[in-house]
C-alpha cells in the first residue's frame, strides 16, 4: 500500500519559463528512458520477484521513489509552460521567435493538457508499457536496470546541458545524482547475485550442457571482404569465465528451407496449392 | 550493403507440428525479447556509433547475423503451424484437443498471414520499433545489449523447456548458445569500454562535480514501518567505485507545488481561472 | 445502412490559410478527444446495445452526424494547409517565419499525404481504436459520452480561441454549439435511465448486498502529515442515495505477498528456485 | 513524494489457481478500465489542478490508493499463474483440459514474465498511456473519472461472476465497494463544482454568445425512412438548464468541397495539377 | 454530410451461435485488411482528392457502403458471441469444450463490451488509423485500394471456409462479392488513370530525367553463391514501357560511412568525443 | 543467412547540414511508406512464401538490397544532424532561425539517439511492424508491393523536391530510380502470376460460383440526391474479364437488427436485462 505527502522529493523552481524545453523535458517523464518507464519496471519486477524478499523490497522501495519523480518533472513541465504562446493568433502572426515556439511544442500540451504535463514523450507519442521489462528471472531484471538507468542518466545530462535556468540545473542535477545511485544500485544487486561469473549466462539455472556449446563462446563474423573487429570479444576466457572466446568465418549449416504447398481452401492463389 | 545465400544459419527441423507452439515461437520473432529487436537494435546502434569504428563493425556484424535468427524462427513457425485445425468447423467441432489449439493459437497466423510467421509476439502484439534502444552513447548502448541478450536467452529456455520435439530443441539448443555468446561478447565490449569503474556511471563524459554529490550513493528508503533492504548497495565503496554507499531516511525537501490560476480563455471552468 | 450527399453539414471557410493552424485542427480529427473518436465511440455502442431500442437509434443517429464533422475537419484542414512552404528550400532558408512553419507542423501532412488530412492528432501520432469506449453497459456508455464531449468541447473551445481566421471561428462556434448539445443529449439520456440514484452504482444490476459495504461510501485517506481534502464527498449521503459518506485513515488490512519459488526450469535464476 | 509499507490494502488469497482467470484479471490491471488507467490518470490530472487545490489533494490521494490496488492486482494474477500447465509438453499432450489452459493463457504471463502479472490486459495488450485523460479542465476530468469508475465497476462485477474462488470474490467484493465509492466521490466533487445546471456546459468559462446558439440544444435526424428516437432529449428544458431541446431533420448547410489542384513538384499525378 | 436508416445492407443471421468463429469475424472489423480500415481510407483519400472530382465521389461512395459493412460484421460478432461461456465458472470446469472456447476467445469482447464487437483484430489488438493510406496522389491511393481489398477477400474466403454456419456462409458470399467488385472498380480506376503505361511510375510527374535512369529498370541481385532469379522482371521491356530490364550484381557504389565525433556535451562517452 | 560488407550501396554525401530536412528523412526510415516496412514487407513475404520457389527469391533478394537504403539513409539523417542547435540554451535564444530549427526537429533524435537516426517517422512515432502486409497469398503480396512501391517514390520525389543540397538530391535520384525498378519488379511478378484476368479476383483459387455472383460487378451507389459517379467501373466488362459492370442504387436488403437482452449477471444495467 502507498501513502503521499503531496511535497516534492527535491525542490522544483523555474525561473524563466521556457515552453520548448517543457518539450524536451517531457522526454524524461513518458520516453521509453523517462521516470514512468522506471518506476513500473521495477514495480512489476517487485511484483513477481521470487526468491530472496530483499530484492523485492529493494525493487519496491526504488519504484515509490520514482513516483516521486515523475511528480518533479510534471511540475517542472507545467512551470515551463507558463507564458507559452497560445492566445490569439494576432498577437504572435508577425513575431518570429513566437511562431517557432509554438510550432516547436507538442501541441497536446495545450490542447488537451491545458499547460499541463503528460505521460508522452519528447514529440508528443504516448508511453506505452511494453517497456516495462520484467521478466521473472531477477538478475535479467538487474541488467535491464542497469541499462535502463543508463540510458536514463544520458537523457537527464542532454536535458542539463540544454537548458541556462538555474533552477532546472538546480533539479537535473538531483536527478542526474540519483541515477548515479541506481546505476552503482543494480550493478550492486547483479554483484549480490555473483556478478559476471556467477549470474552468468542469464538464466544460470539453464544446465549448459544443453546448449550448443561449440557455439557459445564464438564470434561469427558476417562481414564480407573484411576483417572481423577484434577485441576483448575475439580471444582468451570469456567474460563469464565458462569458455574461451574465438572467432570463426559464418558458414550456413543449414539448407534453403521450402514450405509444403498452401492448403486447398486456404486462401492462395491457385498456383501455389 | 547486405547479401544473402537463402540458407538457414543452422538447421531448422519440426518433427511433429505444434500450432501452439508456433504460437510460443512468435514471442522470439515479434516479441519484445525477440530478434527483430535486437537485429534492429544493434543495426541503429552501429548507425549512430561515434568513436572507435571497431564498434560499428561489431554491432554490424551481430546485426547481421541476427536477421538469420529471424528467418530460422519464421521458417519454424510455418512448419509448426502444417497440420494445424483451421479446415471446416465440422471436422474439430467435437474435438476437445483441436478445438482448444485452434482456440490457442493468434488467429492472425491463420487469417492475415497464410499459415506463416508474422513480426507479432505470443499474443498477436505487432513488433513496434520504440523497444530499438540506441543512445549515441556506446556504453548505455552495451548495458542494453546485454539487457536484451539476459531477457533474449530466458526466452529461449523457456521455449526449449516448453517443446520435446526434437528438432525444435536442437534448433533452440543453438539459439540459446549463441545468446551466451552474445551475452558475453556485449560485456567483453563494456569491459574495454572501461568497465564499472571506468564507464560508469554512464555517460562518463559528464562532469560528476556538477552532480549534487551528496545525493549520488545513497539508498533513499521510502519504506514505512519497516527496515530498509540492505545488501551490497548499502554500505561500503560504490560498485563505480567512486563513493560510499549509505542509506537514508528520503524526507522531502521540496514544497507541495502550487500552479498559478488557468488562463482566461484556455478552456479551464471558470472556477480555476 | 449509410448514404451521403457529398456536400458538408456546415460552411467550412478559410480566408488565410495557416498552417500552423491546421496541425492543431488535426487534434480535432485523430486526437482521443476527437471527432473519430466520438464517431467510432457512439457507432459501436449502438452495436453493442440491448434493451430499449430507442438507445441504439439515439446513438446510431448521433454517430452519423461525426462522420459529417470529421468530413468539415479534413476539409478545414486541408484548406489551411494551401500556401504552407514545402517547396525548394532556398526560399525559405533565411525566411524564419517559414522555416518555423514548415518545423512547426506535422510533416506527414506533407509528406504523407500531399497536404491533405489525416486520421493523426496535431502532433502526428496515429488515432488508435482502444478509445472507443463501448461496454455494454448503456449507463457506464452514457457517462463515456459526456466525459467525451466535454473533452471535446474544452478541445474545440482552445481551438477557437487560437485563431482570428473568420471563417475558421464560424466553423468552431458551430462544433462548439453541437457539443453543447451532445452534452446535455447524453446527460439527458443519463437522466432517463435513473439519474444519480437510479442508475448509479453502474452498474445497477450488481446487489449491493454482494459487495463490502463497509467500505462503499468511505474515503480513504493516504496523505500522511497532513487533513485528508473535505467537500461534497466527506459527509453526508452520497450522492448515489444508498449510504453515507465518512473519511477514513487508510491502514493495510493484508499482509506483505510472498509469491512461491519459481519452478526449477522455468527460466529464473538458480537462486530463486 | 511517496511512501509504501509493502502490505496489501486488503488480503488476496487464491485457493485453487486459474490461468484462465489470471488472464481476465489482466484486464483489471492493464486494460483501459484498468487500475493503472485510474491510477494514472488521477495523478496526472493532479499535475495539472489548477484552481481551488483541494481538488489535487483529492486526486493525488486517490491516484495513492488506486497503486495499492494494482499491487493487490498483480499478487492476485501471480497466485492465480501457480499450477499452470507450462512445462514438458508430453504431460498436456493429451489432457484437452490442460492444451486448453495453456492455449487460453497470455503466453507472455509465462514467456516473458515468467508466471507473474504484466501491465498488458486480458489480451496481452500493453496498456498505453494515452488513456490517461487529464484535461487541465476540472469539470472535464470528473466526468472522465466517473467514466473511468463506472467501466471499471461493470469490469469488476463481471470479473466477480466468472469465478467461484473465495479468496477472489472477497478480494473484488472489496474492490467493487471502492468503485462504489470512487463513482460516489467524482460525482460529488462535479456537484462542488456546480452540477448540470453550473458546471456545463463544460468548459463553462466558454461565453456561450459565441457559439451558434440556434443549434445548441437542437437534436439533428441523420434517420432516413424512420422517426427519430425521442425521450428526454428531445424536448423540454435543457439538462444544462440554458436551453430547449428540439428535434430538427439534418440539411446540409454547407456546399461540396473542392479542393484546389496539387501542386506542381507536390508528389501528385499529373491529371492532379 | 451522411444518413442512416438502421437497417442492415445484407441480412446478417447466425443459426448456431460460434464464439470462436467471433474472435476470427473481429479481424474483418479491425484487422488491417478489416473494413474500418478500407471505410477509413477511401474517406481520408476522398478528403484529400485533388483533381477530376469524379475520383472524389467514388471514393466517398464506396466509404459509405464500407460503414455498412463494419455494421454488419459487428452484428454477426454479437449474434455469434450468444451462448458463449462467461457464467459461473463450475458451470464449465470439467468441460473440456467449454473451457476451451473460453480460453479461444477474445476475452475483452466478455470483459470491456459486454458480448459485442469492439473495433480490434482477432487476437484483441486495436485497430490503429497509421492503416489508412491517403497519399495525395489519386493513382497510388488505387494501389492502395486494390491491395486493400486483395487481402480483404483473401481474409472473407478463410472466413467462409472456417464457418458451416448457412447464415454466415451466406454472408461473406455477400462480402466476397463485394470484394470482387472492389478490387475490380480500383482496378477501371487506375485504367482510367492511364494503366502501366500511363500511371506509372506513380507519380508520374516527376521527370523521369531526374533520376538516376542507368538505375531504373535494373535487377540488382544482393543473392551470393546462386542464381539470380529469372522472369518477367529480368529481361524485356519494363512493365509501364519505358525501360528495358536488366540483371546487374549488386556491387558498393559508396564507402564505409564514418560519423564526426560527438559533442562534448552530448551525452557520450568520453571515449567518443 | 546474411553477410553485409560495412560498405553503402550508393554515396551519401551531405554538403550543408539541414536538421529540418533529417527530420523529413527519418519518415523514408520508420514511416509507413519507408524502408523498415518494404525491407520487413519482403522478407516475411518470403518466409511464408508457397509454391514456385522463385518468387521466394525474388522477395528475399529485394528484402535483401532495402536493408542497404535504410543503412543509406540513417547515414543521411546523421550527417543533416551536425551542427544542429542543441547547446546552451543562450546561444539560440535571440537566434529565431536556430530556434525554429530546434523546435522543429524531432527531439528525441537529440535527447534518445544523441544526434542519430532512429527507426520512427518525422513526427517521431515509431514504426510498428503491423504494416507488414505479408498474406500467404502471393498475388495479394505484389499488390501490396506495387502499393508499397508508389507511396515510397511519392515520398521520395517529395523529398528531392524539398532539399537543394546536392549530395542529397544525388542520393534520392538514385532511391527514386530504384523505386521506378520496384513498382515495375513486382508489376512484373503479378503478370507472370496472370495478370488482372489471369490472378483476379485475389484470391483465384476461390470457386467464384460460391459468391453472389449478383454483387460482384455492381456499382452500389449510396449518394443522395446526385448521380453516381461513371468511368471505367459503371459499364463495359469488368477488369478481371469475368462479368460486366452495372450501377445499383443502393438498397438495405436487411433488416433492423435487434439483438437480445443482456445476460442476468453480465454486468449490463437492470433495464437491459
Amino acid at each position: 500500500m502507498f501513502y503521499s505527502d503531496g511535497k516534492l522529493q527535491y525542490p522544483v523552481v523555474v525561473e524563466k519559463p521556457d515552453p520548448l524545453f517543457a518539450r524536451a523535458l517531457q522526454q524524461a517523464i513518458g520516453g521509453v528512458e523517462g521516470e514512468i518507464r522506471v518506476c513500473m519496471q521495477y514495480f512489476f519486477q517487485a511484483m513477481g520477484a521470487r526468491g530472496n524478499p530483499k530484492f523485492r523490497d529493494l525493487l519496491l522501495n526504488t519504484a515509490t521513489e520514482e513516483i516521486g519523480h515523475i511528480e518533479m518533472l510534471a511540475t517542472a513541465v507545467a512551470l515551463n509552460l507558463e507564458g507559452a504562446p497560445v492566445g490569439l493568433k494576432d498577437e504572435i502572426a508577425d513575431d518570429p521567435i513566437a511562431s517557432s515556439v509554438l510550432g516547436g511544442t507538442n501541441l497536446k500540451n495545450f490542447l488537451s493538457a491545458g499547460m499541463s504535463a503528460m505521460p508522452v514523450d519528447s514529440d508528443g507519442v504516448p508511453f506505452d508499457m511494453s517497456h516495462v521489462y520484467a521478466s521473472g528471472n531477477i538478475a535479467a531484471d538487474m541488467t535491464a536496470n542497469i541499462a535502463a538507468e543508463s540510458t536514463g542518466r544520458v537523457l537527464a545530462v542532454r536535458l542539463y546541458n540544454m537548458t541556462t535556468d538555474p533552477g532546472m540545473k538546480d533539479m537535473l542535477q538531483f536527478l542526474i545524482a540519483r541515477d548515479t545511485m541506481h546505476q552503482n544500485q543494480w550493478m550492486a544487486a547483479l554483484e549480490e547475485l555473483g556478478g559476471p561469473t556467477g549470474a552468468f549466462p542469464i538464466p544460470n539455472s539453464h544446465p549448459q550442457a544443453e546448449e550448443k556449446q561449440e557455439f557459445s563462446y564464438s564470434f561469427f563474423s558476417h562481414l564480407l571482404n573484411g576483417e572481423p573487429p577484434t577485441g576483448r570479444w575475439s580471444t582468451g576466457p570469456s567474460v563469464d569465465g565458462k569458455g574461451e572466446f574465438s572467432v570463426v568465418n559464418s558458414e550456413p549449416m543449414g539448407q534453403k528451407p521450402v514450405l509444403p504447398p498452401a492448403r486447398p481452401r486456404g486462401g492462395a492463389q491457385a498456383e501455389q496449392i
